[in-house]
């Protein structure tokens, strides 16, 4: 079995169960640690800063990480409009903070005046006043860009509504497709190994949900390792064209 | 050409274009008026009550027309709750007063406490929390109710996000399609020949939409007249499969 030098690592389902821990997990980012190995968890929320995802992880979870070891879909769309903007720095944003300091974070000015991109988040407070502007500015030339197409977030209520749902109601009112940063985008993953600096051979990705998480590696080339501790079950993937690279039951039969 | 002794007329695009007359429909509706035809405004709009729209074709489109001639999807989606709910009655609704009033008028109870059903038609001060409790709601079983698929409504701004636009992200997320009552659906006509008495083959679908009021027709097997004062132009219906009954390029030209 060859080794990775880099690990791309999912949360939800993952690393944990929502509030619920997932020890094997825990056990699998120490044996990473112990062997020098980069991690960096690779997830499609764009809501909470790096700052706050590594805080969650250390107090509720036992896995000692800073916010160097996250990249969200947030990040990634930012590092995407670097990338691509240019001069074009104007960006309505419907989002949430984590989003929104993202963007400020790399230089992107926010306004919902006459801006050159709008960036469709999850924001657990969107009005119409938002759609309606993202709506407008879309069909006046923005470019419309969706962090990720995520349906659900969970939550102590239920499924609610996620980034995905937002970036629908948009899409279907400008007629638009947007550009998509997440999982199982390609781009949140080749945004994450220029952050890192690592090549596509030495990283392998890690995660429960074969539509994301494995998607978003084989759309980009990188190696995948499938963990049945989430989403994904072994008869949902029976029938994949193409498998992942790697199954496991839980994270403590992988090798690092 | 036969006679048609019921006409079912769109309104924006066919009888106005938002507020700007259009002085061959007002002549074609007082043609009608003078041959006792039946007039019916059918139209997707749920935010407006029937009296509200035939204030505006009387105050604005000096169209002499009162509330027992407009036929709203608030007013076929209450028929429809009718028809199929029997006792269930509870209904959670995104939607605004012409939508909440057509459903009160009909005795539905509305809730946001395990409603039977969820409809959803446009509301321009839409929340998240409203779209988190219709998508809970949804996928705790209630049953899924959009008033109308449209796009967009046109506005002083400009095309704004409409119906459909919230629809869709309740669709996108609760992954559950929702019974759509609005044309091109052939709900709304069918609920309309029941209010009115007529039999389809009485009945003439007048619009500008080929997409949307001609289809409707086509779905109900109503015979239909494509007026192209409005969206649809010749050349969007050269590679119809079916094509409208009828086309004019302005009222005037029928012949009641």
């Amino acid at each position: 079995m060859k080794q990775y030098q880099g690990y791309f690592i999912d949360l939800d389902g993952t690393v944990y169960r929502g509030k619920e821990r997932i020890p094997a997990a825990a056990r699998f980012i120490k044996r990473l640690q112990e062997h020098q190995r980069e991690i960096l968890f690779v997830t499609n929320n764009s809501t909470r800063s790096p700052k706050e995802v590594a805080a969650n992880l250390r107090t509720n979870h036992d896995i000692n990480v800073t916010a160097a070891n996250v990249y969200t879909s947030a990040m990634a769309t930012a590092d995407y409009l670097v990338q691509h903007a240019g001069q074009k720095r104007r960006v309505y944003v419907i989002g949430e903070r984590g989003l929104k300091d993202a963007l400020l974070n790399k230089g992107m000015q926010l306004t919902d005046q006459d801006p050159d991109y709008v960036v469709v988040g999850l924001d657990r407070n969107v009005t119409y006043e938002q759609f309606k502007i993202a709506t407008l500015c879309i069909r006046a030339g923005a470019v419309f860009i969706g962090t990720n197409g995520d349906t659900n977030l969970p939550s102590e209520e239920g499924m609610i509504p996620s980034a995905g749902a937002l970036v629908e109601l948009v899409r279907y009112a400008t007629q638009q497709e947007p550009i998509m940063i997440g999982k199982p985008q390609k781009t949140i993953v080749e945004m994450a190994l220029k952050a890192s600096g690592l090549k596509k051979s030495e990283v392998l990705m890690v995660g429960d949900n074969y539509q994301t998480d494995v998607q978003a590696g084989i759309n980009t080339g990188v190696d995948t390792l499938l963990v049945y501790t989430g989403l994904s079950k072994p008869a949902d993937i029976e029938h994949a064209e193409i498998k992942p690279t790697y199954t496991v039951k839980t994270l403590d039969e992988w090798n690092v």
